[in-house]
């Protein structure tokens, strides 16, 4: 299912770029920036914003902000007056909010007594209630419900607030991360420099890569000395849009420095005694682009995994294995190869549908969602079918398909869905559907095979997701901070578990 | 391969709509016309016009028109605007000349002495430069350079021009069949009635389907007194996503008129004798959405017959197939299926990819359609692939995937192409970039494989495609016109052997 | 009053351009007819229209059109597109019939026998209908309503349809002006060559001015040898704007060729024996820009003296004259020189109004037409007013006025009006409100000072305005057509008195 | 001049309005409040944007900003938003710095302690520098370069800090206004109430409307009974296309609290001992509507009074006076009543010259600003002409103007300016070039006849001004404050005599 008709949503994306070498660089930061966000668009279609510096001291920033897709948002005016950024911070946002105003947009920039920062975010803070109180009673206003002014508030005034050359942000973000301990993987950019930040528990994610020369991208050895530029995105699958090469993640809790110098890990904030890492699950089930490396694996292939549990723990007896295009691809295959039953296609996407003006209580309206795809009718009549889905939030897209479906003539209509049911509420950066309107929630689950009309509806165990997840997971291995496994992730969707304890 | 990329472009969808039963109707005819449209923006996404009658004596007509997408074109108060029609036809339009001007918009609306006549037209005439001179010579100016407005002037002077109270509209288009062989699938709207029109070859196709209430939409034995209206469509994938049922094709040389009544076959202009079929071959392998329906077979299943005819033309020794996403996806599917190798994906779409303002000579304009596509390393790295491609017009797609699935660790890269090379021009209504720019006519072509970089390449032969194209066809039955079956396609751009001579 | 509140307004205004000298010329052409245009723009707002040729043989045309103003429908890109123009022609518009689509914007171009040509047309013919009906029983579809659709195809279609190389565009030209007697001034420009025609009445102006180089423009005596180029224009007032100086009218009846050689008088077509010309009155009274010239005339000095001929028919005892800005205000000049009472400003115009988005039914909507103007209350409180306008259609822009001045002091508020009562349809070209709207059709004119609120109100007399606009008329001289000295004026909507008798 | 010309340009406008009697109010505020702002467009046309609060506890806060006019950057969906509001304040800006993106945008909103206030400001503060660093010092981080976030912040973070239910905002302003001295016009919203604050200088303006039903509008004497709101706004022009009545200024120095019962003087902070009010005088010469009333006269009075006492001053033999439309049209009647002179019109404008899009280095670029003028040649073809400016700031607009003069046939061409030539920059929200753009800081100003192509030129002096402003101040008298008389103005630009010692 899409994004928009499952009411599940991604809240942000984060991408940032230094440009190695000489300054002014030759390296078009700008558009490496353009493009490294287009690749995380994903995660966010409503507003996009740039900001870049010269690095120069004092610096200058510039920066431009837009309502829609990166596309709409940076026309090339906008790159033209973005030119000469030798590094750079950019940020994509889905609201979960009614504000949806260009002012929420990011990065947010400010004037602090030791000069201007810029902070793009990704993620919730779970404790900003408390925060912003504390804030206010300090006698800063607020212009804005988001989390980022927030941030960036708090890394001004941390104390002490001596006036001095070299001001020490390190510390500051330091304080920040023992003020708040999830949820943010967040970028602030000062002068010359670039921090890179990932909270203790690891919740969002955060990749590095590095820019090598078009000439050599494709020969696998490039050593650093090619290096032109570092890049610092959301997620890995933006890097080949740019011609970069995955270098690695930044670790939970861990602060990296990126200057035109290179990639530096300054320091690891802990997690309190005990508690393990929580990277949010749903990054793998849903969110992320399937190309994307997390903990050194491909999100593709844990979803293909995810498929494969899945055949075993709920098998069907049917004729073929299908997909509710695109996502739930991945998982489909792995259904079919593990269940030896042959793959085939049954519906395919129109790829133009998109806002038409269709006014309620008409025919068309009733239509619903199988407006969106082609039936190929010819694949399955017939046939008794079993659909993959990834996930069903709230049960009213996979309805109509299978009314689709039966009407053109599958003699059975089987779904399996490669996650375990939704019933609880996300307060880390995701956009979940209230608790009332979760499918899982409702009293028509324990009828949901009948309700959606089906002939049979199963689920993924959150056990075997989590083994699906973490079978692959790699061990880590980095120059500054050695080898490192720790594995643990966020299910509290799922199971109400959350890494921390709730405050209100 | 994306259109935009190939350079390959069918130019229209033409569709039309009559409601049925008491008018004023109770359809929202403007909107089916909308959706309907939307279904084929596939052929054509420059420009839309929708043109409704109210049928009543004179008929009151209302048009739009618009630049871009339909969604784009169509603003709420378009739709307004246009809702007091009881019928109406409708055109999406992708412009092969250079005008690309809202006046060359279609439908095409004009007054003549017998009332005003809208028609929208898909295919091209091949003698419209003799036609254009006729008309001209006749007294008449014309305004464009689309045939539709010549096909319009055409129908208006056709003598004898008498001031009769019922002119003979059927007269006057088996009149103008008889002065242009082919191509043209055409619509005319007068006043309460659409003529459905097809060239004597059937070169371009269409199709009529029936509107039923939603109810009935999904029980398969609703009868025609459920008929809330009737549509007729360049392809049939347009039906699901209205809520209409398959109903039949418009034969070669038929005349059929779609009134409030129903449907009914006027006339069928023959071709010489001798001459058979020239249904456009390109329309299955290429051109058509999966879903629909010609010749009483699915064109997905056709494609995937291609891919099961190019694995016993030109098997390979590798590990796995796959697709360039997702043109190619069912001919990939049949080449697993025939050949017994897996089918496993490698690339996955950037569906964000879209217009971005990178500049020239930046090291980002060398990453080219790469952009476009993730990579799926962990699905083939120190494998084997052939890569399946629908078709490969210029070459310059095709090579930098190569690219990117050898940098991620393929071995080998073999092309397989499930359409023989175009190497001809076509005239009859598809845009094929030169003869030159064709990569089949460029010396390069003798060592295809080492231009693009695979490491190997072959295509469908002619024969082979025409046999997976027609073994599928089956008889054609209908009410009005009994039992018909007669088989040919036009493969011109692959051959040279055009349906009729052209002249000069 | 503006043209939107009264309710009358223009159709339309033409301008044309050609190079001289060598081609391809130096010259922006398009730039100078986007510029022309704008200075037109008091004539027509709903779109505008530009049509180049490049002159060669065959000759490039280039065309482009948009809605609205001319700096809304040229963005920079139009304008690029154009650029490659030796001569052209434009057109701004004001829609008088519902139909404001891009389609019926000027300049229409189509393909002849002959050639293409472009037409640009002011005016309306008086026999349109019967003409339409002649050109659709010669089997031509009209896809527009406009009058400039039926010229052009008129001019395609006259006999004898002869192939030859060189048309007789003006055989044909002069067989349309037997056609139709009025209203219209047109442009017709072929291949290299403008042919600029005024119909025998001379019921719409056009003028010719010489394009000089701007180091000469501030030199008088420069002389035919600095010719830049040519261009003809609905009013004298565009020449300023472009750097062209005035040269002189084109004649009632007469075609003018206009080439990059200059400008040759090829024909007049006389008027029935005994008719007078009969050049629109409200051209002076309340279209033309004031800095126009007709007849030899500058039409503020014609206002001046309505204002001057105004005091003596109907002066009032009163403080101060002053004006309904700024339409009215060389009328108020006259009326104070000649009546000897100062003349003092007692309203300024909100520039910045425009569309603001009013809800109907709220108290600000009431306010009407005085969000408009700003009262400058100092200078008349206490003191008795008399108020000078151009023209009362509907009466409901005034009254508000006259509230507003009583409100803020004036102790009598008396109106007189520097131009006749309107009490008839124009035919020719202009919209004026319909019979029963106009104000002095009403039965509430017996006391129109008491349905507006006034003391006093007084309208010129017929007499009196034609005397006003005649006796300034000077002889006109020129190399081609000698002396030349005929005055009539048409009065038809004060009157009644039409030049031709209409057929309906 | 026009302002774009002239390169002077006011910053900005404040407008506010509560909506009197019972909540949910009657009264449409967001659509006064955008009437309202249209009125003051010529204080600002980069951007606007309008913030409301529906009273309540706690309220809710609505707001909208765009950028360009009024009537672009509010739609109907921008009203409809709004359309709750009982009360609200909204601004217009022109952008000083080179920073014009929407999050400058004012009214600026921010959450404190206490609740969410919303702050619009029409000045700049003396010692923003200064007041920044401090409020960076305390640990604030400000996002905008705008003296109104500085503002807020202010208020935001006075203490003492105390959380109680009724913060003391009254207080807090007071607090910020011994912070800064000069200079602001300010409207603070705090959920029900509006304080309307004019900073001790009196520098920028401030006045006070009350709004009466539309039927009592013409009757003078309309009693408080009827209020149906208060406004409050930089000019009182925009009062009229409101329906309100000019109730009184605010005076320097005080804060006025405005709520639904009614308008109270809470406080007057005084000026240091000696110093008198410093009113800005260029809102008398020029940035003001003519109709606006500050300081009880009439601001066309003080330009009129300017006019004469230049022809007292500089007096001319010539035929006659005129003026370069529309803003220096006053002086021009001043100067004729005075010389006994006629005042004759000499230029037209061209209404709808605005943004063309003419490439540089072309013929047209150098007619220059000329194409904004039509040139009334009749009116002084052979005369000798004095012109009147308001002032002449760079001299590149004058220039041509009298070039046209002369080549339409002016024997003689005088400048007489009235106002003294700017020499100073200006620190307190007036825009003017920099020091060496100034015409009167050149050495070419020695010869400034024989550099504009005048054969003579002449400014007001700085008494004449002076004094022509001061005659006609009337005495304050208020219910609230009781009569009050004290006059000062702000010459600074002229003289270099700033109101308080400039720190930097």
């Amino acid at each position: 299912m899409e994004f928009e008709e499952s009411g599940i949503g991604e809240e942000c994306g984060v991408f940032g770029c230094v440009a190695a070498g000489e300054w002014p660089t030759q390296l078009e930061v700008a558009q490496v920036l353009t493009l490294g966000l287009v690749a995380l668009q994903h995660r966010g279609q409503e507003s996009a914003g740039i900001v870049t510096s010269n690095g120069a001291s004092p610096p200058t920033y510039t920066s431009h902000k837009g309502m829609g897709l990166v596309s709409t948002a940076f026309p090339p005016e906008a790159l033209l007056k973005l030119r000469y950024g030798n590094l750079g911070i950019c940020h994509t946002r889905y609201s979960t909010t009614g504000f949806s105003e260009l002012q929420n947009c990011q990065p947010f920039v400010v004037d602090t007594l030791h000069g201007r920062i810029a902070v793009a975010h990704n993620g919730e803070l779970v404790n900003a209630r408390a925060l912003r109180k504390k804030v206010m009673r300090h006698g800063v206003g607020l212009s804005t419900s988001s989390d980022s002014e927030l941030i960036t508030q708090l890394l001004a005034l941390t104390p002490p607030m001596e006036e001095l050359d070299t001001p020490d942000w390190v510390a500051r973000i330091k304080n920040l991360m023992t003020e708040t301990p999830t949820s943010y993987s967040l970028l602030v950019m000062f002068k010359d420099v670039i921090y890179a930040v990932r909270d203790p528990y690891g919740n969002r994610p955060l990749s590095i890569g590095r820019l090598v020369p078009i000439s050599r991208l494709h020969s696998p050895g490039a050593g650093e000395e090619d290096t032109e530029g570092w890049v610092v995105s959301s997620e890995s699958c933006s890097f080949q849009s740019i011609g970069a090469k995955y270098y690695r993640e930044v670790l939970p809790g861990e602060i990296v420095q990126i200057s035109r110098f290179g990639v530096k890990s300054l320091s690891i904030v802990p997690r309190p005694e005990g508690d393990l890492p929580a990277f949010c699950i749903f990054e793998y089930v849903y969110f992320a682009r399937p190309d994307s490396i997390f903990e050194g694996q491909m999100v593709y292939t844990v979803r293909q995994r995810c498929g494969r549990q899945l055949a075993i723990e709920a098998p069907t007896d049917v004729d073929l294995v299908s997909t509710v295009p695109e996502s739930a691809t991945p998982a489909a295959l792995g259904y079919a190869q593990q269940s030896g039953l042959p793959y085939t296609e049954v519906l395919c996407k129109n790829r133009y549908v998109g806002r038409t003006f269709i006014q309620p209580n008409t025919r068309l309206r009733q239509l619903g969602v199988a407006k969106k795809f082609g039936v190929l009718t010819d694949n399955f009549a017939g046939k008794r079918v079993v659909l993959i889905d990834d996930s069903i939030v709230r049960g009213n897209t996979i309805s109509p398909i299978i009314k689709l479906l039966r009407e053109a003539g599958a003699t059975e209509v089987h779904i399996r869905v490669a996650s375990p049911p939704i019933r609880f509420p996300c307060y880390m950066g995701i956009n979940i559907p209230t608790k009332e309107e979760l499918i899982a929630n409702k009293p028509e689950f324990k009828d949901i095979a009948g309700y959606i009309g089906a002939d049979s509806v199963e689920y993924l165990t959150v056990e075997g997701l989590v083994s699906a997840v973490q079978e692959g997971i790699s061990s880590f291995q980095n120059e500054n901070v050695g080898s490192h496994k720790e594995v643990g992730h966020c299910t509290a969707c799922l199971t109400g578990k959350y890494p921390i304890e709730l405050e209100w």
